[in-house]
């Protein structure tokens, strides 16, 4: 993680927005707050984007306001009672050892609790929710370190609003309201008395969570995910890529470290879908990624969409640059003046090129790897051709690929379908979508676009070719897959135990490990390790022969990062002359002959990407519901559904607008929600995903009205809450 | 080129530098600028680096000076007498009409002349030259299209100067001085009484270059290069990689666009290099682009070395960013951070990450596309090892790889060194490289660097692990290869008809071209072609069957090209089973029978690419010289040599220094220029490029004194004028 105990932040300037956080005075309502003010403690309240998770906190509000932040953790043991622990954002807790820091025994056993006896959302449980204790059920604990830091800044019960007190006065605080904190000191070390713990007695403590000792006596660490899918969703996405080490978190708010197990992934789908381009005539090529402000604003749909994440330099060394640059958000503005000096004649046509790199937009949403980041990864396709036919055919041939993509290569089943006019690409014609869906947080997502982009983008750029009929104006393409693809995999994929990769782009398919005992030195099993390996070839194998660690912390280490199969080769296969194989999707084992290995671990790879595939396909099935009345749209939305509708038209932006309104207020009151909270409001609205290319076919008979403004319905539209 | 005719530029306020240009009084030496006051003509007069190429001054000044760039030929025909033909930035002349155009009559036959009886140097022919030209023997010619300009801006007899005056005063400027010019109107077609220029009268002409028509009736322009290697070495580097459509010129200064062309052989580089480093253990990765201030300044040398190049993002939208951050000029700083959370143990080494990526560094020196970018594309890897002898292993594996990169890959030879203290990477502890010669500029080049960075970037960067000995610093290595070495393969092996690729890295290594005459169409050559094809399988090969372009305008696109070979296929191979063969590199044709093609032209490829990196050799080797004393040391320079001498320690960067500035003196004083001139006196000064790794034999005697000091040498140090 990344706040350093002791930073310091900036602090900004009251009513100063800075990247949508601006200091603001208390505001009436809030009982801490104004709590704090008649305790006549000093503190400083922001106002941000809604921040749930420590880690869209760290993204929002890392270098922009003062203090260290706090991850709050809500436990209980059905005997002990409940506590709120309050930690640094960088301390991994041990639930084992937990209890006995807190002292509460050694039989403790401790689960993350519903956090409704306390009236606020999960993601604003701190602290300072100990106000609404009134019954005082709960014992805040505070990590040590969070009291060496000047400041504390935390939600005072809502998430959109974080305050900064310095530690002592929070200390102060939660004295005043009857809630005197423990404080938890996580560097001195604690023996259970099983004797599984350390024996070290030194209380250096850098590493959290206890330490075991295998049999080369070597410390290592058995670090399993502490946050599940079920009950805390975006914590266990934040713990899940970065234990399989996917992820890690910068310095710069919003950009992601992609280490090698994602960009491996990554490397796969790009060696995958930069062929099949190929095979249809694209070739890559590199274009600046620096962009004018002219080329930028020349059309005016297109920078509306971009402006306001754009990132600009405006300065090289200690020089003021003569007008201020562009870094790209996408490049048709680029790539298309270029275009209009290469294509002269008809036969220069179709062009077709294709970048990989990456992209710059600076959102103030808050950020989640993969799926929103600042800079992200993409593949950028742009075509021109000499007819809108050759242009639509070029669009759905790579909305072939993206399908194939995540379907064939991710597992993860997708909808192919048209946007429609209110969310197509600003100033294109028309855009094709792949929407996937992610069961753990019950919404949808893009997976990537295709669009026929008409001849808008050529008239503004001059793009005119001779042809035998006189001038001709042709009609372009753009189309792009990002590293949100990866994002999306991980979360329909992933379970308690970690990652689970599909086989086609797991980095690496088969994990080998040698079970070296007493009476079997690694030395006696290498012949059977050789042997599996040469049967192997030409899958993505590696043998962990690593001799400091337990085949214990390899099983949770390989099963955390997702590997496939995992195949165990010990003294009993040595006499076998076999193999034990795991599979990391259903836990399934079996023993193996070597003789057959080859055919069963492709059999099983194929097996495991189909399984997976089906095990996506039927949860996405499972909230899929067809709805012709309005009365059915929202309760299918509150039971997370993606929902099928007759629809009037894509072209009807003002009823789809109508819509995403009615469909907010209506889930608010469903929900007994104040429509005040317009920022959960807004994801609480229906958005149009697309119009489903494979139509129920029992529409066009006419009499079908729009489940909205009952007119006739032109067609199936698909709506969900969405990313 | 990216000049619009009509653009209006930007207008610097007097005396203020932007980016290295400045508006100036005038100076009282300049014949030119006396003139225009004595002639009250309004005039703006900028200072700026060295620009003696219309494509470099179009880079620093493109878009900071007022008014259109011109572009000047001095021409001569031995009947005709001499023209100063001036014309706008973006006109391709062609030689063929041009004498029509000039008035100059049919059987003229213009060469390229030579400018010493203007008095200027090569890049000073401008209009104003013509003040020089007493006996007035040359005829100056203007662009219609410069009179439609405002402004025109040009050198005033010295290349770090330009002026710019309005385009009427410049004609009347002319006038006064008795170089009344003719005027001439490029839209107008004009025709040859050979007939082969077009038939259309329109005057539409926005083609140049006189169209011919191929048999099928349709336009086709065959642009040959203008500039030869010979007379004007950057001037034939800028149409080669435009002409071959490696690079197009973008819209922001120093930023070039990589066509499919180079992209190409750059996917070829790639390919091979990131097989190879993966062999050796190295994951890729990818971090972002931005680095905050504080993590890129930590390193004292590190950052003097790329601060001054560095582009900050100070806004996103329309909001003012906290604090700037940088755009990456390199990423060891960004990196290394990440290293000290990833490396714990020692168990944790080596650590070998890789990233593909572009890096920005705003330089101010005029730029050149491939060999010197604001923004370009390279591999970085960063590794840490446990011993300074791992990391000195990694090092050299890294530079080995460079080395065949060069060799076997480009067919450049290349010499493998050390650089000294003074040249070595900053904040490392040494840098090993590969240093290649372009005979064409008579200078040296930096291949690729890697280096030992020592426990320098660990110590800043707090990367340390556990041991069993304690902790323990890590060593790290950094190696880079860019772009660039796409431009040094172009500046060795190209010629007068254009590129010359090496098989290895074309991205077609075999053209075939049907030969289609009226009594064999394409239909019937189709199953000879099949049979050509998949005889080459395997081979990058491309059919050129295009109907509407004759064989001799294919002979010259892919010759411009560089295509290794092209593989004729016409009715008489037809009745031979066979085809005929033409070698780019050398013109040798020959014909083969089908059965035995695929083994022909498999060998042809290996000879192609032996013959080409013999011919550099030689080419280099020719310019190779031992020195010992200083007397011989700068003629040896003057004739564009490599020059080893033995040298009294790398270490010794104060001698280092006193040899740069000594040999630039010297030089100065052999041309008989003038010491004030600094910026051509800069690239007169000797650098040292590396102490080689192959040493002479003849060193450890003890008694060989070092050329310059005379104190016992330590090493043979090569050194050159630069890039």
């Amino acid at each position: 993680m990344r706040v350093a105990k002791t930073q310091k932040f900036h602090v900004l300037e009251a009513g100063r927005a800075k990247d949508g956080v601006a200091v603001i005075e208390d505001e009436a309502d809030n009982v801490v707050l104004a709590k704090l003010r008649e305790l006549k403690i000093a503190h400083t309240t922001y106002a941000h984007p809604e921040v749930p998770t420590v880690e869209s906190m760290m993204e929002v509000l890392g270098d922009r306001v003062e203090g260290v932040l706090t991850k709050n953790l809500l436990l209980k043991d059905k005997k002990v009672g409940s506590f709120l622990v309050c930690v640094t954002p960088d301390r991994t807790v041990d639930m084992k050892t937990l209890p006995l820091r807190l002292g509460a025994g050694e039989k403790c056993n401790f689960r993350l609790t519903d956090c409704h006896f306390l009236g606020v959302a999960k993601g604003a449980v701190t602290p300072y929710a100990a106000i609404n204790d009134i019954d005082n059920v709960v014992t805040v604990a505070l990590d040590a370190e969070l009291l060496k830091a000047k400041f504390v800044t935390t939600h005072p019960l809502r998430c959109d609003r974080s305050v900064s007190v310095s530690s002592s006065d929070l200390v102060s605080f939660l004295d005043q309201i009857g809630h005197e904190p423990k404080i938890i000191d996580f560097s001195k070390e604690v023996k259970k008395s099983s004797g599984s713990a350390s024996s070290s007695s030194s209380a250096a403590g850098k590493k959290p969570t206890a330490p075991l000792r295998n049999k080369k006596g070597t410390k290592e660490t058995l670090d399993r995910l502490l946050a599940t899918k079920e009950e805390d969703f975006a914590g266990w996405y934040a713990e899940v890529i970065s234990k399989s080490e996917m992820i890690e978190y910068g310095k710069i708010s919003g950009c992601y470290i992609l280490r090698p197990w994602s960009f491996g992934v990554w490397e796969l789908i790009q060696k995958w879908f930069d062929a099949k381009i190929k095979e249809i005539g694209v070739d890559n090529c590199y274009f600046p990624m620096f962009v004018t402000k002219g080329a930028l604003e020349a059309e005016e749909d297109h920078v509306e969409g971009f402006a306001p994440e754009v990132a600009w330099v405006t300065r090289s060394g200690q020089t003021d640059l003569t007008e201020p640059i562009a870094i790209r958000p996408t490049s048709e503005t680029i790539m298309y003046p270029e275009f209009a000096k290469w294509l002269r004649s008809h036969r220069d046509l179709p062009l077709k090129l294709n970048q990989w790199c990456s992209v710059v937009r600076w959102e103030f949403k808050y950020p989640t790897p993969f799926l929103r980041s600042r800079e992200f990864l993409w593949q950028e396709g742009h075509t021109a051709h000499a007819t809108l036919e050759e242009a639509d055919e070029m669009v759905l041939d790579i909305l072939a690929l993206y399908g194939y993509v995540y379907e064939e290569l991710l597992a993860v089943p997708v909808i192919r379908g048209t946007k429609t006019e209110k969310e197509k690409f600003a100033g294109g014609l028309r855009t094709s979508t792949v929407e996937a869906y992610i069961a753990g947080s019950g919404r949808a997502i893009q997976g990537a676009t295709s669009h026929n982009l008409g001849q808008n983008f050529a008239k503004i750029y001059d793009v005119r070719v001779e042809s035998e009929s006189g001038k001709l104006i042709p009609w372009q393409t753009s189309w792009g897959l990002t590293t949100r693809s990866i994002g999306v995999m991980v979360m329909v994929h992933g379970d308690n135990q970690g990652l689970v990769l599909p086989p086609r782009v797991a980095p690496i398919q088969v994990v080998i490990i040698p079970l070296v005992y007493k009476t079997c030195t690694l030395d006696d099993l290498a012949p059977l390790v050789k042997k599996v390996e040469s049967a192997l070839r030409g899958l993505r194998i590696r043998v962990d022969d690593r001799p400091n660690y337990s085949p214990g912390w390899k099983y949770n280490h390989w099963e955390q990062k997702g590997v496939p199969i995992r195949i165990e080769v010990g003294p009993r296969d040595m006499e076998g002359n076999q193999a034990t194989l795991a599979r990391r999707v259903d836990g399934v084992k079996k023993v193996v002959p070597v003789a057959d290995l080859a055919a069963v671990v492709n059999e099983d790879l194929d097996d495991i990407h189909r399984t997976m595939f089906r095990n996506a396909t039927a949860a996405r099935d499972a909230k899929f519901k067809q709805v012709t009345e309005w009365a059915d749209f929202v309760p299918a939305l509150d039971q997370d559904c993606l929902v099928l509708t007759p629809w009037c038209g894509p072209e009807n932006q003002r009823a789809e607008e109508d819509v995403k309104e009615k469909s907010k207020l209506e889930a608010l009151q469903r929900a007994g929600m104040d429509a005040e909270d317009v920022r959960t409001a807004t994801s609480l609205a229906a958005k149009t995903l697309c119009i489903p290319h494979d139509q129920p076919t029992d529409l066009p008979d006419g009499s079908t009205t729009c489940f909205f403004t009952g007119k006739p319905a032109t067609c199936w539209c698909l709506w969900g809450r969405s990313y």
